[in-house]
């Protein structure tokens, strides 16, 4: 399941208690992988169940209390044997595709204006990843200034690089999308 | 829900049975949207209690008894409303992306070998989505060449354009993802 990957890829770069996490899942729904609090509190109790992270009460005060987790031993090799191991391609199943290939069924003008906020989200997607892989091309993310303290330097140059290229491939998806969107509108309006 | 109108949208083109539309979501797993058969009976059960489409039993020889499935003008409207208004994007959650963000953790080599597998696995999407765009422009489907007997046929070549088109999206798609992936081997190889 790939929420337990995202989780443990997050606590690779540090231990973090249910709160941390479930807010960086939701200060990130633009990252790769976006999670409920609602799925997030039982993986980690899933998880920590089958030995993939181990949990340790944080005394703060006098009064809270909060379980911390990190990542094991054997989290980490679940991780790395996931992340190089090919894996089937999920079914394809594209809501936005599904609604266009009925556009022949409804007024052009309403497929347009749908086809334009479309626009306008890709863009906007486009905005956030772009701001995102900047951030981590200069290392400025938290999270990748904490994991970058237990690899070598030689490496961070090289673990920055690859980690901004995803969103960089992100980028391209939505970039694709939306020119796909602008080519639509044009076919519509009989142009094509 | 998004299957309830894939099913509408074929429906549209012509009654079929559970069996039918079940081998059309298994023989287009490639299509925009694929569905098991055990989501398809009781989906078509709640869209008949909910008006959408309607059941007759066909009868065939003496036994044979099916249900076979028609769109209704409720199911029609429903149809033409979703297509018609903007919805929001749905989570970002691409477990493929999730994976290459870790790809730092692994032995370069095996990070390249799931990129040429995932590159061989979008060529593979193309190909069988060219052939069916190529097929739609040619209104040689199946289903396109049922749908357009209720469409007047002045129509015919910009409905088949349009519905190509979404194709050509998907194809436009997996060839910025493949491309994605190709950069990414060089930037393994330290060559960028």
């Amino acid at each position: 399941m790939s929420l337990q990957h995202a989780l443990l890829g997050v606590l690779e770069a540090r231990p973090m208690n249910g709160y941390e996490l479930t807010r960086f899942f939701e200060a990130a729904p633009r990252w790769v992988w976006s999670a409920p609090h609602s799925q997030i509190y039982p993986t980690l109790r899933q998880m920590e169940q089958a030995g993939l992270i181990e949990g340790q009460q944080e005394i703060r005060g006098t009064k809270l209390r909060r379980m911390v987790y990190s990542i094991t031993e054997r989290g980490l090799e679940e991780l790395r044997g996931w992340v190089s191991t090919g894996h089937s391609a999920p079914p394809v199943r594209d809501a936005f595709f599904l609604q266009a290939l009925f556009f022949d069924m409804v007024d052009p003008e309403e497929a347009a204006s749908v086809l334009r906020a479309y626009i306008e989200g890709q863009e906007k997607l486009i905005a956030e990843w772009r701001a995102h892989s900047q951030a981590l091309l200069a290392k400025e993310t938290d999270l990748l200034r904490e994991r970058l303290k237990n690899r070598p330097p030689a490496e961070h140059d090289r673990i920055a690089r690859l980690k901004a290229h995803v969103f960089d491939g992100q980028i391209a998806v939505a970039q694709a999308r939306a020119d796909w969107a602008r080519e639509s509108l044009r076919l519509l309006a009989g142009d094509a």
